[in-house]
């Protein structure tokens, strides 16, 4: 017998007639013969409301213990009421909160890691013939008290709940039907993709497709949980997230994605001396800030080089802070920021085993004037730093490029 | 060092200034020394809409079990919110839910009942100098799940916390600021008073006056544990609800009461044989149809009789509905019923040891040509039934008439 788990996200759970229809959907995979786990979000819209009552109460240094007792409530209300909406339509059902699940976390309230799931309660539910419905995006403690894993965790709740029951299948059911080959906005001819690695979807949901969570993936990377994204408003066939070898002829290039939150920063003539980037480096890595695409050219006297580099663009204020804090100290010209960039990148498993892909992304964006101004490269994704101006052009000549134009 | 249990009702903690208000109030008690552990219900309305939620999607025959975990997440959040605004205040706070809190209750999902609180969890919570803010109104089940004491079981769950923790006096919070001797919407001279028994509570709570629930004063009185109700409001003494020892000179009458919440039934002519009490009430009890006041007159024949006796009004239409029913098999000529009785209540514990109280209360009346239609006393009670225009004043005359008006 099949056993699925099923995850709702909050614009799928957003009312009383979306709860109903979410249990109609789960009813037809029950009376189809399939075992059924759910895990759902709390209704669209009700974590940011309790957000900001914790907010408004104590606006920053708020208790991350109590932000998540309550902000897991959220998740409480719509289990309850699935339940029940599933009972109605004559399916057995029972609620579960993080901590009735088996679901331990670590101690970092507010973005806890799920640390393991005794699957016995919910086995024992599923074996009694009940669906379980396990409120996502949260777990206990090991001070015996209520976590919430961050922003999106429910997708994680839901892989992991997969993997500790041995699931067939993780459904991921969204407000898009799948994972595309572009965005579908920007390029139209964008199609829906079949399957994808889950190398490539790690690849694209950290370079911005919003689709999964990147936690998520690598989650049911590591443990081969076959993961599928599909619409919770049409009844069509999603992508599915597998791993390489039930992909049997893979592309060369899967997707084409773009991130516009970036920010270029440009530290100029500074001293061509060992240990420059630590000192650099170091003081924003102190700071939290992520830095990404690192280019270093050096001046024609031999004995200066400029150093350019991405952070996301919420941390450029700082960065520039930072820099000019310790320009005396490590010893350069000046700092210039550019927001007004975007990367884009080319990802697919194929790319290990062809050459000129790199290539010809470059050959692409010549012959329309785009200037690359930062590469940077892994195994399987190709990513450049161009002007934003350029980004749908660039976005829909290189997904023609490959050869990913819907027929 | 004094031991107080505090409980904020659903009023007290409707936003969030009403929240960062009652935080402020806690902090003045923990200031001055005392210990307190405070009980609080959800936001004022938000039970209403859970509740709403469940019988949008299942009008009658939901699961109680889930209702519970759906209706529990509304104290949840404010737990949470008053702990943070305590923490901001500088006054070290902790949120429990009922099932951390240690609160063990009876499997009867929707109305449940405490069985036993471990107080542990709070105890070692005191000690540590931080203040446990438990969530009223719940408690954890024998099969695991999460659990609710019915409406108002927020004043339980504080009482049973206090007795548990061997408090001091557990302060009960609400929109008025204590115990009259009447109503005052009605009777302006009613007076504030500063004590009375948990005996006079007991009746007046169970004849309508709002201030307390039944089952917490009882639960009070059980476990002698000094109840005072006062205002979240104003910053003035409450009443004290205590043992009678406490209490040196009682006043004959504490308390003038009514309750609208009757209707007069008459069978009319039943024949008069042994059994016929069983034979009308038994069908009633089984429809769990409270019946009240009772008075059997017998006619002139000798062969029949009229029974009368009070039902709560929202049960009339169905009493009728049932004794018109076995109208035949019992016999008897018909029924009469009449919605708009009153029944006006003097209590005092002072009763017992002072004759002429109930001659006085039918004197009062009589000098104001007002007819009983019913009697019923207990040994601290004298209950009449009357019509429900002389209800305000035979109310007024009464409590002028037991001396308790205003100086």
């Amino acid at each position: 017998m099949t056993l699925v788990v099923q995850k709702f996200g909050g614009t799928s759970v957003a009312n009383l007639d979306r709860i109903r229809h979410v249990a109609g959907r789960v009813a037809r995979h029950v009376r189809a013969g399939e075992r059924v786990c759910v895990v759902v979000s709390a209704m669209a819209g009700t974590t940011n409301r309790l957000v900001e009552w914790v907010t408004g109460i104590e606006p920053v240094h708020y208790d991350r213990a109590e932000y998540d007792t309550v902000v897991a409530s959220g998740e409480q209300v719509t289990v309850g009421l699935l339940a029940i909406a599933l009972q109605r339509l004559g399916v057995p059902a029972r609620s579960f909160l993080g901590w009735q699940a088996g679901i331990r976390t670590d101690g970092a309230h507010g973005k806890a890691r799920i640390v393991e799931i005794d699957p016995a309660p919910l086995r024992a539910c599923l074996e009694a013939g009940v669906v379980p419905v396990v409120a996502g995006f949260q777990g206990l403690g090991p001070d015996g008290r209520v976590t919430t894993l961050g922003r999106g965790g429910s997708d994680t709740s839901a892989v992991a709940v997969a993997a500790a029951l041995g699931a067939d299948r993780c459904d991921i059911f969204t407000d898009v039907d799948g994972v595309y080959t572009s965005d579908p906005r920007v390029v139209p001819k964008a199609r829906k993709l079949e399957r994808i690695t889950y190398e490539e979807m790690l690849e694209m949901a950290s370079l911005g497709a919003k689709v999964l969570q990147t936690r998520s993936v690598a989650l049911a990377m590591r443990y081969r949980v076959r993961l599928q994204v599909l619409s919770s408003f049409e009844d069509v066939p999603g992508t599915l997230v597998v791993d390489e070898d039930e992909i049997m002829e893979s592309q060369i290039v899967s997707g084409v994605t773009y991130s516009r939150d970036e920010a270029k920063v440009s530290v100029l003539r500074v001293e061509d001396r060992p240990g420059i980037a630590a000192a650099l480096f170091g003081p924003l890595a102190d700071a939290h800030i992520n830095v990404d695409m690192i280019v270093q050219s050096v001046s024609r006297d031999g004995r200066h080089a400029n150093i350019t580099f991405t952070v996301s663009r919420a941390d450029l204020p700082r960065t520039v802070e930072i820099l000019e804090r310790i320009r005396g100290e490590v010893g350069f010209e000046r700092v210039a920021a550019d927001p007004d960039v975007v990367k884009v990148s080319v990802v697919g498993v194929g790319m290990r085993s062809h050459a000129g892909v790199a290539h010809r992304m470059f050959r692409t964006l010549a012959e329309r004037g785009i200037n690359i101004q930062a590469i940077s490269t892994s195994e399987i994704k190709i990513s450049v730093l161009i002007a934003e101006e350029y980004a749908e052009l660039a976005l829909r000549a290189l997904h023609a490029a490959y050869g990913l134009d819907r027929a």
